[in-house]
């Protein structure tokens, strides 16, 4: 691989994005991005894959303009290029996305593929495809209409316009606006408790959130049948001995809840 | 019933949860509610149901950590609980959550099954069940994925953080911040207008919406249904000649809707 | 046509409404709004059509108050104005309401009917429609559930307060809050950009967005098919060609997307 920088550590792959000049989605970049997301289906030591830009000012540029035509070998990029969001989504690491620059076309259609997105006073979310005649094709704007509703999203597909991250989270296009001088802290915060949990923890909660925006019943019949089959493991049993043991269900609850978890985790580490 | 001191007045009746020590759901709780609540099905007298805690620093805290378990008992009781929740939803009444303390896990997840939630700058809002190695289970995922979209509820559960009310507005968990040194008036206000219209009127309007959210076209065809056929009633014919004759369909509307509302109902109870 | 003043200029119909006093959606003005609508039908050169008001407290107030009755003339008549909010939803056209007054019950299921809505300090939104003893018969009601959430749409159906424009940007009523001052130079602005597409790129967004609401496979499938069609289009590849020659997939996108679509534009109309 020569287009991904790629580092695991605890549980957590960092991919770091560098395609020269302006991290375009071209077709090498999409081939090994989705080479590498396809190898994670039976790595069971991976938890969350962070995607970062090496590009000061771009996240991911867009898809390579050069494939959209009507070749064969365009026609076959492009539908890459919507497999490569498919395969983000459909992955049982968590993902997540940390925007620090650019993220247009296909680099925002990446960003909302992503479980989670993070983004700085300099990324910039758009989908402007429109300028050059074609939709969005990774999913721009059906993503626009289900998080933007009908008439933000219409505005933003024929305006083109960028977002900021302010706005692109009150959008919901990403999870949350992160000033750069905290994003490190913030990260490292985030990625300690989430390596805490068993990669079938994410993968629970990703199945039931995705039935649940489909179906609120079969959503709320899968999280039952999640949670009592949960409630019997003895590992459940172990930790609600301690939780209790440590103030859970008396009035510190009120003031230190965390100071509980702490001091229950804590007590399981001996 | 010895948890739950439940006073009606004026077709309100006020409910307030007392379990020491902090408001947890043990089962006894949860079977006295869900008692009371299948007791207002034939009620017709009784319009709206208010939820309080009379716990300071907590609304209700959690499901009893003693009912997760494998245990035939345990099983029934959360079973139980997910019942409550299903039973709040089913209301014809309007309920109504006055949170002014904590609410987590099974207490957040009352939270949103009640019609409205109004919270205090006392509230907190969680579900951190992973802590314990369980998933929700009281519609806490389901709710989290349709109110706060897939990212941010996914962000939710696997940090379990605590939302302030503005928070929780924001993200569609509550109905609406309200400071405790307002909340009595901004209550008392809500109620007069509320017990002012029939039972079917809140049922007809939680059906219309129930079907909205799942079919756009059949919610539209049940909502032309009704308009319909209470366009027919006398009723809508009385009321409507005492707002023409003060004003309805003139200038006054621009400026003082309520004032003519208000000389038509005062004219109507002549 | 007589309470339509209607002005036709480079693919914007603009259509001001003059119905005094106060601008109600009377049988009349229905049935002069549905012909108008219909007749846009064939018409390959209007682009957009822009609602305004001629009064200057009132959007439209709402729906005539003598049509909500039992007799068959005005139960036609609320049918004919249940099809003016179709015929509007299912236009070609981009439609924008520009909301400069009040807008409640009807008025403002005729907003929530156009594409986009544009409000100012002006503007008022509501659905006070329970204190006639009706519900919303629009899609007031299906389009407050769909938008607001269960909560914030009960509340307000049952209160019928009215909205700000802020509020109303907010919970997604209107698409955007504009100061009075800033409107006209606001909407020149993106009627700039719109008219600069062609009708089949509105309609081609419109079908995307409806799609994806009612199904996230379905509406991505249309999109990608509509993304491969369109990309083998001669047109798209002379803007390609154009857009990478002045400067697209290269730094200056960073800062100057704009200028590049503005450069592109400018010799592609040599």
């Amino acid at each position: 691989m020569k287009k991904l920088m790629i580092t695991q550590e605890a549980g957590v792959a960092t991919v770091l994005i560098k395609n020269p000049p302006v991290n375009i989605l071209t077709i090498d970049l999409i081939n090994e991005l989705n080479e590498f997301i396809l190898s994670l289906k039976d790595d069971r030591d991976t938890k969350v894959v962070v995607f970062k830009s090496f590009h000061q000012a771009f996240f991911i540029a867009h898809l390579d303009l050069n494939v959209i035509n009507g070749t064969s070998g365009g026609q076959a990029a492009s539908i890459e290029f919507n497999h490569l969001i498919a395969n983000i989504k459909a992955m049982k690491q968590l993902s997540i996305a940390i925007v620090d620059g650019v993220a247009r076309g296909g680099g925002n259609e990446f960003v909302m593929a992503c479980d989670l997105a993070y983004g700085t006073e300099n990324s910039a979310y758009a989908q402007p495809e429109l300028y050059i005649n074609i939709p969005t094709g990774g999913q721009g704007a059906v993503q626009f209409a289900r998080r933007l509703g009908k008439g933000k999203a219409l505005q933003a597909l024929l305006t083109g316009a960028d977002f900021t991250a302010q706005q692109a989270e009150a959008l919901n296009i990403i999870t949350q606006f992160v000033p750069k001088d905290q994003l490190d802290a913030f990260l490292a915060q985030l990625l300690a408790i989430i390596v805490g949990w068993e990669i079938r923890d994410i993968v629970m909660y990703k199945e039931i959130i995705a039935a649940s925006i489909i179906d609120e019943s079969a959503g709320t019949e899968l999280e039952l049948r999640y949670f009592l089959d949960r409630a019997k493991e003895e590992k459940t049993q172990t930790i609600i001995a301690a939780f209790l043991k440590h103030g859970g269900q008396t009035e510190r609850e009120a003031k230190d809840m965390q100071g509980i978890f702490v001091d229950t985790a804590s007590e399981l580490s001996k």
